[in-house]
């Protein structure tokens, strides 16, 4: 069981908590739970480095943002003992959850569950760090970004867990985001691949790289409220669902810039000569479009950056723009990309099709297109997002009955 | 060189400290730092476990407290790259600091200052989290109330450190406290023996324990103020002070009562009867006074316990009237003990003689009177501290001139 800052963030949520281990151990369960800081902590901790050195190391920011999961593990233990269950608190390196050398962003190589097995065998609950680990250096590290999830689907993969339950402050996973989409409803399961794409297409529920890993390591992950008691979404292999639905989902992604450069010379290599300097310097790029003009000497590229690259991506092209020899850059921020998903694409014809069609009779322009085998995104007006999920949501027999 | 949680508060205060030690380094020291948390931490940490349960684990409640070290250590050594000074971080268990198992005030069985020394022989600082150790079970301990003082003294220790500077609010020891008495001088050295007395008998300065562990390491002890530059007072061996005042100082303590048991059956085994319940309740009796009756049947016991003991003294001597046969108990928590302390005493004649003379001078009526080899102690009516503290300071020669 694993909860985030908001469930552990004051004495009185720590106690709700408590009791929510609680059913589980009564139930019968064997339980580990992974907690995160209190809400607002580690930003705090982590203005406290900025604001002595912007150019910190990493060795000393992972002492000082670890220290908040100290707190939370040591008082729900308490929290726990209140209620009369057996539990002690683990840190990282007592357990020990062994990481690389990457301060700030290490990855877990491996945990020894051993100890922590044997005590839950005799009732006790481990109550452990998120977010933290030891490296060989014997020094602390942290996982960076969401990385108690992390902690929790690497310590459910340890310990051979049957589940590894994460509660959020939403009910689960739904197939389209339900402050836009009224008729979203909450899918019981989804794929780790479908999963994975949401979390990449902009789906705020869970973070990549903890699917990945529950993926690799087959551990079933169910996404679910701490404030409700109602099931969530299991997140689980395709083989354990019975009947796939060809669209699982709608997403949609805000972050986006287009960069358009006109009147490019269209020579070989010129896709090298304009993404090789953005490569080098690290910006991720995503949708590519290239169309060339009637005579074919010309073309113009369209491509997709994250909103907040784009100054850095027009000083980069600015720079090169001799020896990529185009006319002029035009960038727009005001677009969004609206992701169709489902693992039953793979085996229906037409998913592609149905969702040009959705978007083309509403009017709605598209920019761009990318695919994978088991997605369809497109780049459209920003304006336009609302109405386009709710069309593809609808077009795809998702709504709510 | 040891730095409490005032001079640590917060980002600001820390870049300060990091400047202290920079001038250290310049000078050519080889320096270990030991830090609390950031003033307040601490106590906001206790509060939340015992919002959560009075009745606490002490292995988890030291998880929780000793998180705060963990902050101020990390900034530090941040605080300390940004001016260009090698230093890293240890955590009591990264040392190790190894610990008795008593939770909550563990006592250091030893510290493995090899590595430390090894680095600092390369220019590296070590910034140590005080307060905090591990016990033999790998889990966290904490030292209790000034462990981090405690921390810096047995550091020096197993350091072999040429001197421990504790860095206070307060620039040094003085001759008496200067709030009262503006005469008092700073003292440049004062023995282990005679800081034992003043920490006891009620100067603020340094705390009992810490003494006491410098005392038996031999470890030269500076206290300083972090907010200036003038040197402190050193905590030496007697034989490194050459000439030694008869006596160093005057203390009091505003935290004492007084209790009267009136025409106690004058037998022997009475002293056992009335002092046998309250050691077994484990209540600390300081001075205490028997005057017989007259005729030899009947006397009056007085003695003297900390004031907020007083309430359950009164209790336990109600509950034990008949076995120890006592009329009444007479208490009087408007009391204070003045103490003079001075190792010179030992071969000097006359010192308690010019005490009781200064005080009767002045008319100020001795309820009880108690002593050791380099110590005497007074209680008084409280109206009389400033008085007599005074009148000591000046009775003794102490007043600067």
């Amino acid at each position: 069981m694993k909860f985030g800052g908001t469930s552990v963030a004051d004495v009185e949520r720590l106690r709700r908590v408590a009791e929510t281990v609680s059913k589980a151990v009564a139930a019968g369960d064997q339980v580990a739970v992974v907690l995160s800081a209190m809400a607002g902590t580690t930003n705090q901790l982590v203005e406290w480095t900025q604001a002595i050195s912007k150019l910190h190391d990493a060795r000393e920011y992972d002492v000082v943002v670890s220290s908040g999961e100290q707190v939370t593990i040591g008082l729900l233990a308490i929290a726990l003992h209140e209620k009369g269950i057996s539990a002690r608190s683990w840190l990282g390196w007592q357990i020990p959850v062994r990481t690389d050398g990457v301060h700030g962003s290490a990855r877990i190589e491996d945990i020894d569950g051993a100890e922590i097995i044997r005590r839950m065998e005799l009732g006790e609950v481990a109550v452990v760090a998120g977010f933290q680990g030891v490296a060989a250096t014997n020094r602390v590290t942290t996982l960076g970004r969401s990385g108690s999830d992390t902690t929790a689907v690497a310590l459910a993969a340890a310990l051979k867990a049957d589940r590894c339950d994460i509660y959020t402050d939403v009910d689960g996973v739904y197939t389209a985001d339900p402050r836009i989409v009224t008729a979203a409803r909450k899918l019981d399961r989804i794929t780790y691949e479908e999963m994975l794409e949401m979390a990449s297409q902009g789906a705020k529920v869970l973070q990549t790289r903890s699917v990945e890993l529950a993926m690799n390591h087959r551990v079933r992950v169910q996404v679910l409220s701490s404030f409700n008691n109602t099931p969530g979404t299991l997140v689980v292999d395709e083989d354990e669902i019975v009947e796939q639905a060809v669209v699982s989902g709608i997403t949609y992604a805000s972050d986006e810039a287009k960069v358009t450069l006109l009147h490019v010379s269209d020579r070989p290599g010129v896709a090298a000569a304009v993404f090789g300097p953005l490569a080098a310097a690290n910006v991720n790029v995503d949708m590519i479009v290239q169309s060339a003009s009637p005579d074919g000497s010309r073309t113009d590229i369209t491509f997709t950056v994250t909103r907040g690259e784009l100054p850095r991506v027009e000083a980069i092209l600015a720079q090169h723009q001799a020896a990529i020899g185009f006319q002029e850059i035009i960038s727009d921020g005001d677009v969004v990309k609206v992701s169709v998903i489902g693992v039953g694409m793979r085996s229906h014809a037409g998913v592609a099709q149905k969702m040009f069609a959705a978007l083309a009779e509403k009017g709605i322009n598209i920019h761009a297109i990318s695919t994978s085998e088991i997605k369809i995104s497109v780049l459209i007006g920003a304006e336009y997002t609302e109405l386009a999920v709710r069309s593809l949501h609808s077009a795809y027999g998702l709504d709510a009955v």
